[in-house]
């Protein structure tokens, strides 16, 4: 496939990246600053813009990577005959592309994306589109660039986002809150590491809610409270530890 | 060092064929029932018996690896002259141990262990004890065991405990909780295995402070109400979900 991609962040890299290597060939880079947007383009082998009016007419798909607030008003920027356009974002309706081109989608990428990342993770995707060759044709394509492809619209994509940010964002803050209370307590944080990376390995194996351990689960009456205890001078970790203990035991 | 482990449960198994691989003489195994303590007794060419009164008094280490409210009756049963005698909980105070013997300690795993682990993971030790010298031998048997090994008294090691807690019990409910919303929105919550399992990985390169994303930490209100409202049927997760975006934007 012949790609624009427009944008210069954490997912457009990402996917530029993961695209390349799969074969694909990136035509242009679309960014608002010339210098990143000239260095991604100059890894790419790829032309660039700043300005939508010198878009690229030629290529089969078009990618806005740029943040979801954004995505709007980039799209009221171009107009596209017949070339398929999508976006990247999870909460984000399809509809937003819908007057820039009558082919419009989406591919999310549900995976966290660092530019910085030395290697490429496994990423899945959820694709969809408002013509049925489009769902088609995006399945196929990010079928050779990850092995687990879903067809999802907007409110069901919206679910798994919802999910998403429930499993990533809020187990990395548990993860940070752990740190910030080792840190208080003069305790060794990477002492944890194992045992994080045991409990994210295991859902290979099974389902979490059969791997459930610890005192809440065993309904461990005096170990939880001397925790709640423990925590009684850090009184958002003790909230924390009552709500999940409560929310495990039902 | 020639050990008798006096429990037969998840903890016994693993940390039993953690130190027969690491070349240690399992000498006997006491437990409640007789087919399971003879069939690990077997595993370990192993001797054991189901009466305290059989111990074998030979042994250098004598490990308690049964459940924390188990821990003081068993202890009670025991009298050992001059041998070492730990158990193995991270919330339980070595001084359970004390009429037992006038050398005790703790030897804790922080590590999710199941009997039926095929392979053995990391296991970071806290060691402690109520004679100097055994702690620097518990600390050198540990560190046979173990890259991570530190040690730490009673109330360092609860610490570590309500942060091990947090780290795994929860973050394990957080993806039980993510999985029944999945199940129950007909969405599929493989497609997230990659996304959870990047997370735990990327600990290794850093504090996890500095690679928080998502709607919270950015303050993007439009997704995160698109959120809470597709949220609003499901009252435990919309109550989640304010609490960590709060918390994650304090």
């Amino acid at each position: 496939m012949r790609i624009v991609m427009i944008g210069t962040g954490n997912v457009a890299t990402i996917l530029g990246r993961k695209m390349k290597a799969a074969g694909h060939q990136l035509v242009q880079v679309v960014g608002r600053t010339a210098a990143s947007t000239q260095k991604l383009a100059h890894q790419w082998e790829a032309n660039y813009t700043t300005t939508t009016t010198q878009l690229d007419q030629t290529a089969d798909l078009y990618i806005i990577a740029v943040a979801d607030a954004a995505i709007a008003s980039v799209a009221a920027g171009l107009t596209l005959r017949h070339k398929l356009l999508v976006h990247t974002a999870g909460s984000v309706s399809k509809e937003v592309l819908k007057a820039s081109s009558d082919r419009y989608g989406v591919l999310y990428p549900l995976q966290s994306l660092r530019a910085s990342m030395e290697q490429l993770p496994a990423i899945p995707f959820l694709v969809d589109a408002n013509r049925e060759e489009d769902i088609e044709g995006l399945r196929s394509f990010a079928a050779g660039l990850s092995g687990q492809v879903g067809v999802a619209g907007d409110e069901q994509r919206l679910k798994l986002h919802v999910a998403a940010v429930m499993v990533s964002n809020f187990t990395n803050h548990l993860y940070t809150l752990a740190e910030r209370y080792c840190e208080a307590e003069q305790a060794d944080f990477a002492l944890l590491h194992p045992l994080i990376q045991q409990v994210a390995d295991r859902l290979q194996y099974g389902s979490p809610k059969d791997a459930q351990t610890g005192p809440a689960i065993r309904h461990d009456e005096p170990t939880i409270q001397k925790h709640l205890e423990l925590l009684a001078s850090h009184g958002e970790l003790q909230e924390l530890y009552a709500w999940f203990t409560k929310s495990i035991q039902r």
